[in-house]
C-alpha cells in the first residue's frame, strides 16, 4: 500500500489519528449512536439493547470487509451501515438519515477537532519562541533590508517579530473555532424533510434531535439554511487560515537560512550529531526549508479550496468529494509536520555572537556616519564639510573593502586622521560603541511580545508545554 | 494610457477613488501633515505657517511632474516628497520617517478604508438577498441535488442558503476589520531608531507619536513588533476573505446559471431591454456568468498573495512591491465590480412559476413513492408487494420517458389503475398536493435568514439601502 | 498507516508501481548497479562478483530495516547505501556520486515513466472518445451558449470538441516527452567534480559515465548546466501539462452533468446497477463529478510547483523536497484516476434520442425565424412586415410558455394562421424539418476527429486498446 | 482614470501596443476588412467602395463615442459595429459573422503577436546572459548548498545554469508558437452555419473563407471541432509557459540577491546613480527583487487560468469573459516587464573578485580535505590516523572561527605543524591552490551554453541585439 507521506514521515499521532479510515469508523459509529439515543429520548420505538449491542461492536473495525462491501454497493456509507449493522446484529442506525447527515457532520467534527490541535501546537509554538526571544532579547545583530545591513537590531526582535505574526494569526484561528458552524441533521436537500417525516412532521422534535447531535459532537454553532451539503467556503476559510498560520513560522525560516549563510547562526544539530569532516562548517537548514516547503504544499490546498468555493449547483453535488477527502487532512498534516520541524527548530537552533559581532563591526562604522556628522558639526566644523568628507571616506572604504585593499572597515581610522575632522579615535570609539548599544525600541518590543504569550500560556498551560516529537 | 479594466469597466467610484493615483498622493499628503501636526504638538520645532502651506497646496497633484521626478530620482517617494516641498514652498515633512513609515501606513489605510466600503456593499446585498428570499419564501422548486431533481423546497430557501453563506463570510470580514493592525511609525527596521533620534531618544514621546498618527488613520490596532514592512500573511488573509465574501454570490449565480437552462428563473434584463426575435427565449445569464468570473479573478488573486506570505527575508525587502501595487487595488475593484453586477441580477431576476410547476408535476410523483407506500400498507396491502408494484411503474415510467412514448408523468395513472394498489385516482391527488406543499423548514429557515439580515440592516441603515450602479 | 488515498481509490496499478516505496528502492538499486557496471567498463576497480552479488539482492526490499537506519542517521539515502550493501556485503555502490546523484534522476525517471503511462492513457482516451463521436455524429442535439439553445449541432461534435481539446494537449505531452531532460551525473554543485575525480581528472571519461548511465534510464535528453539539483521550472512544466490534459475531459464532464439535469444524456450506471425506486430517474452524475474534482487537485498541485519554480537558492537546496514527495506522485495519481473514471463514463455514458427531440422542438420554431423571414420575403411579403409579424408572434409564444398557458411551442401554428405571412402549415414544417437536419459542418468536422485519433491508434495500437479497471 | 499599473511603470511599447484599447478596435476593423474582402473574393456581392470607405477610416478611433453607444446596446460589439459603419457609411461588415467570430480571433491574434514578442525578448535575454556568462565563466566562486559553501564553480556557470533552464522555456514557447490554433469562422455553436448560409451551404466557400481570414491574421494553425469559443485550457498553456519562461530569471535573481548579502556580487547602479553617504555599502537589489515579484504575479494569473480550463458549459459562455480581459493583458505586461528589468539587472551587475577570493579563501582549506587526507595516504601515513588527525583540526577550526577565537581559516597551517601529517606548508597551499582551479566541467559546461545561444542569436540577429528600454 503506498502511504500518505504527509501522515507518515512529518505529522504526530495527535492529528493523524483523527484522519486514520479506523477513527474515522469509529467517529461515524458514535455519531450514529448519538443520533439513536437521541431518538430514542425523543420517542422513537428504538430497544435499548439494539444500542448496546452497536455500543459493545463499534470498536471492531475491519477496513477489508468495508471495501469489499463498498465494491459490490459502490456505495461507501451504505457499505459502512451494512457493515455495523451486521456486527450488531440490529438494523436501527440512520433511521431518517441521508448520507450527507452523517458524512458532513463526521468531517466537520474532524476539522474542529483538527483545528483544536493546531490551536493547541500554535500555543505550544508561541511559547517556544517566547524563550528564544527572551534569550536574546538584547543580542545585538545588523537588521537587514534587501539582505543588505541597515541599522542595529536585535536577535530576539527578530524572533519576536515572527511570533508576533503568528499570534495575530492565532486570533483569526481563535475567531475560526468560535465560529466554526456545523451542518446538522438537514436532509437530502437541507429541508429537514427526513427528519420531520421521522416525527410525523413535529418541526420541534426535528430541532430537538438536531440540538442534541450537535452537543455529542461538541461544536457550538449550526448552520441553517444549508442544501446536501455546507458550503465549501468554509473550507476554502479554514485551509486559508491554515495557510495564514504557517506564515510566521515560513518567515522566520527563511531569515533563518539567510543567517546560517552568514554563520550568524544556524537552526543546529540534533543531540549526537555532528557534521561531516570534510565540511565540519556545513550545518544546513534542512528543516528551515521543510518549513519553507510546507507552506507551499499549504498554499497548494488553498487553491484547491478555492476551486470548490462559490462552485455550488443548486443544493449541490460530490464534485468536491475527491478533493476533500485529499485535501482537509493533508492540510492538516502538513500545518502539524509544520510545527514538529519548526519546534524542533527553535528547540536545536543556535546564535554566534563572536560572528554576528564581526558583522556588526565590518557595518556598523558605515550605519554610524549620521551621528558622527551631527558631532562634528557639534564640534565646530561647517555642515557641508562635514558632509562632505565623510562621504569621501566612506566611499572610499566600501569601495576598498570591495576592491580587496582593507580587510576591516577602517572608516573610523580614516576620519580620525582626517584633520578636517575635529574627532579623535577615542570620541570616535566611544560614539561607535554607543551606537552598538542603540537597538531603539527592540527591547521593549520583545517584551511586549513575550508578555501576550505568557498570558496564552497561563490560559493553555497544558498545550504550552508540549514538545515535539523527534523527526525525520 | 491602457487603463485598468476592472476599475473602469466594473468597480464603482465607492472604491476606485480610494485607489486613484491622485487619491493616494492626497492620503500620503494628510498623512505627512497629521505627523508634522503630532510633531509639532509634541515638541519639535515646526512652524505652523509651514503646516498652513503644506495643507494649502495638499490637493494640487500634478502626477506627470511626480513621474517626471522620479525617473530622474528613480525612487518613488523622494519624488512625491520634493513635488510636495516645492509646492508648499517649505521642507519639513518625512521628519524622522523612512519611506515605508509613509507608505505602508498609507497603503493600509487604502485596505481599511475599502474593507469598509466592502462591508457595506455586503449589507446591502444581504438587504436585497432578504427582500428575494421573503418574496419567494413559498414558492415551492424541485430541489437538486448532482444537477438531479431530489426533494422539494422552495426558491426563497435556495437565496437564503447562498443568502447564509455571505453572512458567515461577513462575520469573518467584520472580525479582520476590528483586528486589523496598521504597522505605525517604526523606523527603517522596525526599532523605531529614526523616531528616537528625533526625540532624543525619548521613548515615551515616540509612542505618542505613533498613537496621535494612527489615530488620525482612524485604524485602532497597530503593530508592535514588525520590520521595514508588516507582516505579508496579512494581505493574505485579506484577499482570502475578499474570496472568502464572493463565494455565496457565486454559488447562488451559477445556481441561476443552471435554472436559466430550465427556464425556470433567469436573472432578467435590463428595464426597456428585450430578447431578439430570432431568439426570444435566449435570456443570457451573463451577469451571473460575470459573478463567477469575478470570483475567479480573487482566487488568482489569492494565490498572488500567498506568494508574498512567508517569504520576508530578514526585516524585508520590496519582492513584494509589484505584487502588491497590482493585486491589492485589483482585488478590491474584483469584488466591488462583482457587488454591483450580483445587486443587479437580484433587482432584475426573475422566476418563472408556471415553468417551475411543470417541472415540479414531472417530478413529483417519482418523489412521492415512499409515501405512497406508506399509506398502501396503512390501506392493508403487504409491504414487499406494494415495494415491487410501485417500483415497476416507476421504473416503467421513467423508461417511457426517456424514450418518448409518453410526454408527462402518468405514474399516479398506472398506480391507480393497478389493482394491487388500494388507492385510487383522487386519494393519489391528494398525497401529491399534500407532498407539493411539504418542503419542511424550509419556510422557517428564511425567515431565520431574514430575521438576521433585519438587524444587520439596522445596524447598518445607510449601508443596507445602497442601490447599484448601471451596468454594462 | 494512513493510506495515499488517490493511489488506493482511484489510481490504476500501472502507476501507482512506479511510485510505491519499493518500487522506489528497486530503481534505485538499478541505477547504483548501471552506474557500477559503467564505471566497471570504464576501468574502475569494481569487481564481477560485486555487481553480481548486488544484483542478486537488489529485490529484497524490507522498508521497516531501511526505516530503522534513517531514524539513526537521520539521512535518507546514507540509510539505502547502508542497507544494500550489507544486503550483498560489499560496499561499491555510490562511487563518486552525491545523493542527488542518485534521486534527482531515479525521481526524474519516475516522472518520465509516468509521462509514458499517461501517454498512453491519453491514447486510449481518445480512441473512446473517437468511437462516441462516430455513433452520434448525426445525432442532432440543440447547442447552447450562455447555458440556453441556441443553434443546432450534433451531439458527436460535442464529443468531438473536447476530443479535439485533448488531441491539443497531448501534443503538448508529446513534445515534453521529447525535450524531457535528465539531470545526469553531476556531482555536488553541477561541476562534475566528484566524477572528475574518480577518473583522475578524465572529463571524457566522466561524460561517457553520464551517458552510460542516461542510456539505462531511457531518457534521451540531459541537462548540461546545473546545479545540486534540475531547475523545478521542469516539474511546473510537467504538472501544468497534467492539468492541460484534464481539462477536455473535465469540460466533457460538466456539460454531461448539465445534459443529465435535462435528461437528454447521462453518464449511465454500472452494468447491474438500477436507480433507486424513490428515483429511477436519478442517475447521478458521480463519475462526471469525480472528474471535475480531479481537475480542481491538479490545479491545487500547479499552484504548488508555481511555488517552487524560480526559487532555486545558489546551487540548490532541499526546500522543495516534502512538496515534490507529495506533489509529483500525487498529480500523476489524479490524473490517472481521471482517465480511469472517465473512460467508464465514455464506456457506460447514454444518449436519449426522444428526450433530445423534445428539446429540439421546443427550442427548433425560434432558432428557424430568420430563414422563415427570408422564405416570407422571397413569398412577396415586405421585410419589414414579416420581421414585425414574426417576433409579435415568437415573443407571445415564448410568453405563453413561460406563463404556462401553452405546453407546447406553437409559434409554426400561430405564423401559419397569420394571413400577413404568405406560408402555410405545410410549408413551415417542411422549413422546420429542414432546419433541424441543418447542422452545418458539424459532422465533417466529427470525421476530422476520428481520422486524428485513428492514426494516432494506430501509432499506438496497444495503448488505443486499453480498458479502463473497475472504479469505486 | 486609473491606469494599468502593469502597462504604465513596467511593460514597454512592443506589448503595451499590442493591448490598448485603440490597437485592439484598429486589429477588429483590420479583420472585418479582410472577410469584406474575403468573401468578395468568393462571390459575396460587396460594393469596392464600401471596402475602400472602411479602410479609409479604420484609423479613426474614438473611444468615448464606442463606449457611448455600448453603455445604450449593452453590447460591446454591436456598439463597435455601429460606430464602424456609421463612420464608413456602409453596412457591410460582420457579415454571416456572430460576435465569437469576431473576438476570439482578434484576441488570438493578440495573444499570438505578444507570443511572438515575448520570443524575441527572451532571445534577446539570453544573449546578454550569454555575455556575462562568457565574462564569468572562469571566476571561481564558493559553490553553495542549502546556502552553504559546498564547492567551487565559476560565477559564468551560475549565470549559465539560469540561462540553461531559460533556454528549456525557449523551447516549450517556441513550440506553442508552432501549434498555437486560432480558433477560426465557425459561426454561433461551432458549426459555421452562419458561414455557409451566406454562401447558400457551400461548404468549399466556408472553408475558403476561414483559410483566407487565417492567412490574414498570419497564425498557421486552426481549430476544427470548437464552440463558441475556444477551450480556455489553450489559454492556460500560454500563461503556464509565460510562468516557465519567468522561472530562470527568477532564480537568477534570487540568487543575485543572496550574493548582494556577502557582497561577492550586486545589481549594480544605474549610470551616475550612487550609494548613499550613510550606506555607500547599500546596494539595494530592488530590481532583482521586482524580477521576483513579477514571476509572483504570473503565477496568479496561471491560477486565474487554471479557473476557466475544463469549466466550458455545452457550447460555451461569457463566464471567462472578464477574467481573460484582465488575465491575457497582464500576463503579457508582467512577463514584458520582467524581461525589461532583467536586462537592466544584466546590464548593470557587477561581481567583486576580491571579496569572492575572500569567501574561497575561508572556505576552501575545508573544501580540501578529503584531497589533503589522499596525499597524506599517499605519504605514508596510515588512512585511520589521517582521518582522525584531519578531523580534529578541520572540526577545532570552525569552532574557533565561529566563537571568534581566530578570524581567518588556518586549518592548512594547523595540518602543517602537526607531525602526524607528512605535508610541510608549501605543499599543503600547492593542494589549496590546485584545488581553486578545480571547477570540474564548469568551464566547458558555460560554452555549451553560449554555444547554443550563439545559434539562436543567429537565427534571431534583430532580436538578440534588443537593448531594454530605462526601467523606473
Amino acid at each position: 500500500m503506498i502511504p500518505n507521506i504527509l501522515a507518515e514521515r512529518y505529522a504526530s499521532p495527535a492529528i493523524s489519528k483523527i484522519w486514520s479510515a479506523e477513527g474515522r469508523i469509529i467517529l461515524e459509529r458514535e455519531f450514529w449512536i448519538a443520533v439513536m439515543k437521541a431518538q430514542k429520548e425523543l420517542g422513537l420505538d428504538i430497544p435499548a439493547e439494539a444500542i448496546a449491542a452497536y455500543e459493545s461492536v463499534k470498536n471492531q473495525v475491519d477496513l477489508d470487509a468495508i471495501m469489499e462491501r463498498e465494491r459490490i454497493t459502490r456505495h461507501d456509507v451504505k457499505a459502512r451501515i451494512e457493515e455495523f449493522c451486521d456486527l450488531a446484529g440490529h438494523e436501527h442506525i440512520h433511521k431518517g438519515m441521508t448520507s450527507r447527515d452523517l458524512t458532513e457532520n463526521v468531517e466537520q467534527l474532524q476539522v474542529y477537532r483538527s483545528l483544536l490541535v493546531i490551536r493547541d501546537k500554535t500555543v505550544a509554538t508561541l511559547n517556544q519562541m517566547k524563550q528564544r526571544a527572551a534569550q536574546w532579547q538584547d543580542l545585538m545583530i545588523t537588521a537587514r533590508t534587501h539582505n543588505v545591513a541597515a541599522q542595529p537590531t536585535t536577535f530576539g526582535k527578530r524572533i519576536a517579530m515572527s511570533g508576533e505574526e503568528l499570534l495575530s494569526a492565532l486570533d483569526m484561528l481563535e475567531h475560526l473555532i468560535a465560529t466554526y458552524p456545523v451542518r446538522g441533521l438537514k436532509g437530502a436537500v437541507g429541508t429537514q424533510m427526513d427528519q420531520l417525516s421521522l416525527f410525523d412532521g413535529d418541526a420541534a422534535k426535528a430541532s430537538q434531535l438536531e440540538a442534541k447531535v450537535c452537543a455529542h459532537l461538541g461544536i457550538p454553532v449550526v448552520f441553517t439554511n444549508v442544501g446536501q451539503v455546507y458550503p465549501r467556503s468554509l473550507d476554502m476559510r479554514t485551509v486559508s487560515i491554515l495557510a495564514d498560520i504557517a506564515s510566521g513560522p515560513s518567515s522566520f525560516c527563511r531569515t533563518l537560512r539567510l543567517m546560517a549563510g552568514h554563520e550568524t547562526a544556524s537552526e543546529g544539530f540534533a543531540k549526537g550529531q555532528t557534521g561531516s569532516s570534510a565540511m565540519p562548517h556545513k550545518m544546513n537548514s534542512r528543516s528551515c526549508e521543510r518549513v519553507n516547503g510546507f507552506h507551499v504544499i499549504l498554499k497548494g490546498h488553498v487553491t484547491m479550496a478555492g476551486g470548490l468555493a462559490g462552485d455550488q449547483w443548486n443544493e449541490g453535488d460530490v464534485s468536491c468529494s475527491v478533493v476533500r477527502r485529499l485535501m482537509l487532512p493533508d492540510a492538516f498534516f502538513a500545518l502539524d509536520g509544520m510545527f514538529e520541524t519548526f519546534m524542533t527548530v527553535l528547540g536545536q537552533m543556535d546564535a554566534y555572537p563572536a560572528v554576528i559581532e564581526a558583522e556588526n563591526n565590518h557595518y556598523l562604522p558605515f550605519l554610524m556616519t549620521t551621528t558622527i556628522m551631527m558631532e562634528a558639526v557639534k564640534a565646530g566644523v561647517g555642515r557641508e564639510t562635514a558632509h562632505r568628507v565623510i562621504k569621501q571616506h566612506a566611499v572610499a572604504t566600501v569601495n576598498d573593502l570591495r576592491s580587496g585593499r582593507i580587510k576591516e572597515n577602517n572608516l573610523l581610522e580614516r576620519l580620525a586622521d582626517d584633520q578636517e575632522i575635529p574627532l579623535g579615535h577615542e570620541e570616535l570609539e566611544r560614539l561607535l560603541s554607543e551606537g552598538r548599544e542603540n537597538t531603539g525600541t527592540a527591547q521593549p518590543q520583545v517584551s511586549h511580545f513575550t508578555d501576550k504569550v505568557q498570558k496564552i500560556s497561563e490560559q493553555y498551560p497544558e498545550a504550552a508545554s508540549y514538545q515535539p516529537g523527534a523527526i525525520l
